[in-house]
């Protein structure tokens, strides 16, 4: 099975900087990364540009922007010169998409209708920027149990009907498995969604959730998520981009990361690989 | 401001068997109850009904039925000889309604679509049986976070999809704020439920989430909900049946159940009565 699409996120081998793990990419023959910005910061964009070319690695993502639900007028004007500073690293590494997780509610408060139509305000001042770099800024919906505190953007419709007010080479969306595999409307969105998908993670729902949920996220075929069925609705929907495997899971770090590989590449061939065997780039 | 609609469900007070909880009731001035049906086992329903009368208390609910997701027709037979059991109960105790909570996926299973469809056909089974009891079926969504391993309906709007296939007697919606809160259809949909709404139960979103995601449901004004806002709209889609207040928490349940009620009617006064003083039956 061919393994062209496949692309580690940076976080799937989260002690590993961003040189090792393009190393560690080079040596496993993939050939796509998606980077984050705290590592991509410890070598620098331009540095880290030449690393990648020097490998003949794809960058499939840059994680992440967002943060952009606060009302606090000096705060904000923080965020957006971040977002933009973010825009600017994913052009300079030919990352396609920023992946944006919104933001969550202000601490103490219970105003989620406030914070989601500032977090839609900062997309709209945000978005012609990324386009005029040639980013596109990837809403993420995310799972429900994020609302309160990461992104009150939590489902797919909701991140589409966002997307849908700007032009497409402006905003797209992410569909990650396991912000999404719950939500009885997936099929009807992603088929929606069409050529507003930038980006397409996977990782498994695993329960019991670990006590820190955020380190939920599982290896694929250790819990609840059937990939072979979103693979399929995702390429169906026009997709044919890299496919990107981001787990954030204690067990997981502390495994070597070679090993990580080999079985983040065998689960992948054999759950979440669809039907368009040739990589191309979307 | 009055209490009348206040409802205590059994488990915010979890360390109390239902005698003592209808005199805690009794003592401080509630005039309904949410039951549970271990500890109404406990004491019989012909006996629980004798309490109830005496103490002139409504029954607001009974928790629960479900769990109807089993592929094993053996398993599935004794689930659905359960949930005609807890029909029973709920007509024999005057509960308008049998909470129901539907069931997780089967163990190792990805396969969430035949899990939503084998409940829905239990539903189909049972729901004659409860009108002819007198018993409506309420459908509760279940927060995304419980999926996987509780409850396969996850969306209001998929809930009312589902009832709406049944005469309004028979099948209803639970509309509980800790479950729905973070949706973005949750004004339109509960708007659109209208009459199907059967109960009305509170509790907030506490962040971070407690280790077991289950006992996460916090008192009122402790976390992320805005209850002022849900209560309106149940109110508008015209419910003025009784306001449970379900709390599944360790803190709380070590706590005195005396203290506990009386927080739980100075945060119901406060951040949960809606603009409807007067309790009518529903």
């Amino acid at each position: 099975m061919s393994l062209d699409r496949l692309s580690l996120n940076q976080k799937t081998t989260n002690s590993l900087g961003l040189p090792e793990a393009i190393e560690l990419c080079v040596r496993q023959g993939l050939s796509s990364i998606g980077v984050w910005r705290e590592p991509l910061a410890e070598v620098g964009a331009e540095r880290a540009r030449q690393l990648l070319d020097d490998a003949g690695l794809r960058v499939s993502s840059l994680c992440r922007g967002g943060f952009l639900t606060t009302d606090d007028a000096s705060a904000r004007s923080e965020a957006l010169d971040d977002n933009r500073s973010a825009i600017v690293e994913a052009a300079t590494i030919g990352a396609p998409t920023l992946v944006m997780v919104v933001g969550g509610l202000l601490a103490g408060s219970t105003d989620l209708i406030g914070a989601r139509q500032r977090m839609a305000d900062g997309i709209a001042e945000l978005a012609p920027f990324a386009a005029d770099h040639g980013v596109v800024l990837g809403l993420e919906p995310m799972h429900p149990i994020f609302t309160a505190d990461r992104g009150v953007l939590s489902t797919l419709e909701q991140a589409l009907d966002l997307a849908e007010q700007f032009p497409v080479d402006q905003v797209g969306v992410v569909v990650d498995t396991y912000h999404v595999w719950w939500d009885p409307q997936v099929a009807t969105q992603i088929a929606r969604a069409a050529d507003r998908i930038v980006s397409y993670q996977v990782c498994d729902w695993v329960v019991p959730l670990a006590a820190d949920t955020l380190l939920s996220r599982g290896m694929m075929g250790d819990g609840s998520i059937d990939f072979g069925s979103l693979t399929a609705m995702v390429e169906a929907a026009g997709y044919s981009g890299d496919i990107e495997v981001e787990i954030f899971n204690a067990d997981v770090w502390a495994t070597d990361p070679e090993e990580v590989v080999d079985t983040m590449k065998r689960r992948y061939s054999e759950l979440v690989q669809g039907r368009v065997p040739d990589a191309r780039r979307h």
